[in-house]
């Protein structure tokens, strides 16, 4: 197998996809080409020869000549088909698309084991950083304790460009816009769900616990403004949306919300569109990782790396996933495993008094009040601070005190 | 095999030993249990009951029912006589030590291919840092670029304890002994030796060319004195051991020395016993591993990750190696690919003029004489410092500026 070239059918050629084609054109190491290039537009230039695209998916899926099937397409739905389809018909898939992969995880992993196909996904999380193997194969037996990180290099950058350049968040999201680091809505990577997808799979593969995206606290960056930089900034604090996931007994506390990070935490120094993971065991202390989070050809070489694991038939063992499903009976679900019920000191940017209905309080540390700018830093509910995702208030802005 | 006990015989019950006996006595998800642990001292005294124990290392090499040996003693000679033999009777070995690896990579390798037996050393090198299986696996196909280090604990340990707690190097050395993160011999910590034969272990991983430690520059912290740190904390610089490899056209650059390091570098913010790797490849730009680089638990934890690879029959694939060898002939060594002919700014502190002798200096930037320390910073040629390896002047101290 491994000197046999494999025939790559890949889907999409968007920032990644075109990463992947020139990453791949450059590596001597590995044998393999691209096939067929399947897309939606038309119309749409293209930078190499129209022979090798096709605009219709079966050209991929129904071709018995096609080793891999390469899906990195923005839609999730689309490639839960084009995925889907590809395991059921016996070829392996590498994506990197982490909306699809969290919220249908269970049924992905099932059409893994009922076809005997290899699903894997590096560039799905941490951009160039090799984590979701890490957790598989080097922290396998190792008594984690928590994960935690940086897993939007777009929000990242945000907030970069307004801590050391001063920059408004509308410009700050409109240059990673034109870099090529945010989504296509950017309202995935800005509202934290880009993070959340991530936390969900970094969950999975770290604890073996499958959770559902909508069972987590999210709270994005969408409503940050230029005081609560300020804020931050006067204490010597920088601003980073971090992704949490601790073990904590047998429960799992998940969540996913801007910090204020002080200089001796490692994500301080993180910047621009770098992402950021720790990993915490038991025994093994913290292990720290850094790499390019976003753009073209840090994904797309995290792609390659899948692609040349596939050559020598590697998988996922899913070996935590599998003790946690043994050990829960295979159809229980896990999410009685996640414990929202945590307190959590905030910073509570808000503008009219109202608006603080519904969170519930628990004691205050500070509140102050201005013409310009309210706030309270307060110890609070984290549960009671679910309406809040998806807010499109600009008016409360929630950070964590550590 | 993932549900059958494997039975380990243990070599060496010191602070590694000791320490993987912890965590794989706190491990739940690995089924792996130490049968006898052969040691020397006969009157030590041990923490765990004495029928463990054996002083006869055939009670171990010609036992049927032990799957695998971990090896993990001082001597690098007797190591090899143990490694080999396990090998050669058809038994996996896991090792963390580095000397022994280092020197003699060739034949380790060799015995591996003809035996179809796994020799893994997770352990060896950045402690808790999974970097080998990431070079071996993650990095196959990727165009790598670089990979530097700070490698040796014990080293940044002392130049941390230097620099922030302003103690003396004796004193420094001396805690770190006390920590138990210094080797037997400090001397092979201090003067770069451990560092070295990491060095060429990484070297080996990330670009398939074996190198013999004799071949590599190395220049140490011994002659460090309270004079560099200040020198260097007067430019707002740390001093850090830092091992490099980088590829530059056909040839590697490899060499291990002191550098100068800003705030703006990622080894900056590694202090204490950690460790530090930074890989760079063409187009995952760099990605950056931090975790404990020394002590009891973060290598043993690192060992049980390598037994817990055994269980599901890893082996390292030596890609890179393989191809390295076929484009080179087998028997045809690597070491014409090292290229030594490098010029390098270097701070150079000197008691007397006569030390400088034999060392090519190309440009002078700075020339400092009083009564208390003299030194230059100057543009040398590389190969001309390799008679100050293993130096004891301790008026001589060499520091690269990059």
């Amino acid at each position: 197998m491994a000197n046999k070239k494999i025939s790559i059918g890949l889907f999409g050629f968007g920032v990644v996809g075109q990463g992947l084609y020139d990453v791949l054109n450059h590596s001597q190491g590995l044998s393999a080409s691209i096939n067929t290039i399947c897309v939606k537009d038309r119309n749409k230039k293209r930078k190499i020869d129209l022979f090798y695209f096709t605009y219709e998916k079966n050209d991929i899926l129904n071709r018995k000549d096609i080793d891999v099937v390469v899906e990195l397409i923005d839609n999730a739905q689309d490639a839960l088909e084009i995925v889907t389809t590809a395991m059921k018909n016996g070829i392996n898939v590498v994506t990197a698309n982490k909306k699809m992969l969290a919220d249908n995880f269970e049924l992905l992993f099932k059409l893994q084991q009922e076809n005997g196909v290899s699903l894997i996904y590096e560039g799905a999380v941490g951009g160039s950083i090799p984590i979701i193997r890490n957790l598989e194969e080097y922290y396998d037996n190792e008594l984690l304790s928590s994960i935690r990180g940086l897993l939007n290099g777009s929000c990242n950058y945000i907030l970069t460009c307004m801590e050391l350049n001063n920059m408004s968040f509308a410009d700050a999201l409109a240059k990673a816009q034109q870099n090529g680091f945010a989504e296509t809505d950017a309202w995935l990577d800005v509202a934290g769900f880009d993070t959340l997808n991530k936390l969900c799979l970094l969950t999975a593969h770290a604890f073996g616990v499958i959770l559902k995206p909508e069972q987590v606290l999210t709270l994005g960056i969408q409503n940050i403004s230029d005081d609560d930089i300020l804020y931050a900034r006067a204490k010597g604090l920088r601003i980073k949306l971090l992704a949490t996931a601790r073990k904590v007994g047998e429960k799992l506390h998940v969540f996913a919300m801007p910090h204020f990070v002080s200089k001796d935490s490692e994500f301080y120094n993180a910047l621009y569109e770098n992402n950021a993971i720790e990993v915490e065991g038991a025994f093994s202390d913290k292990q720290y990782f850094v790499g390019k989070g976003a753009g073209s050809y840090p994904t797309g070489s995290a792609v390659l790396s899948d692609i040349s694991a596939l050559t020598y038939k590697y998988r996922y063992g899913y070996r935590k996933l599998k003790k946690v499903k043994s050990q829960l009976g295979e159809n229980l679900n896990a999410v009685h495993l996640l414990d929202n019920s945590i307190n959590q000191k905030v910073y509570i940017r808000y503008k009219d008094k109202a608006e603080l209905n519904g969170i519930e309080i628990l004691e205050i540390d500070e509140s102050y009040e201005s013409k310009k700018i309210n706030y309270l830093v307060a110890t609070v509910s984290l549960k009671s601070l679910f309406h809040l995702k998806e807010s499109r208030s600009q008016t409360v802005f929630v950070c964590a005190v550590s």
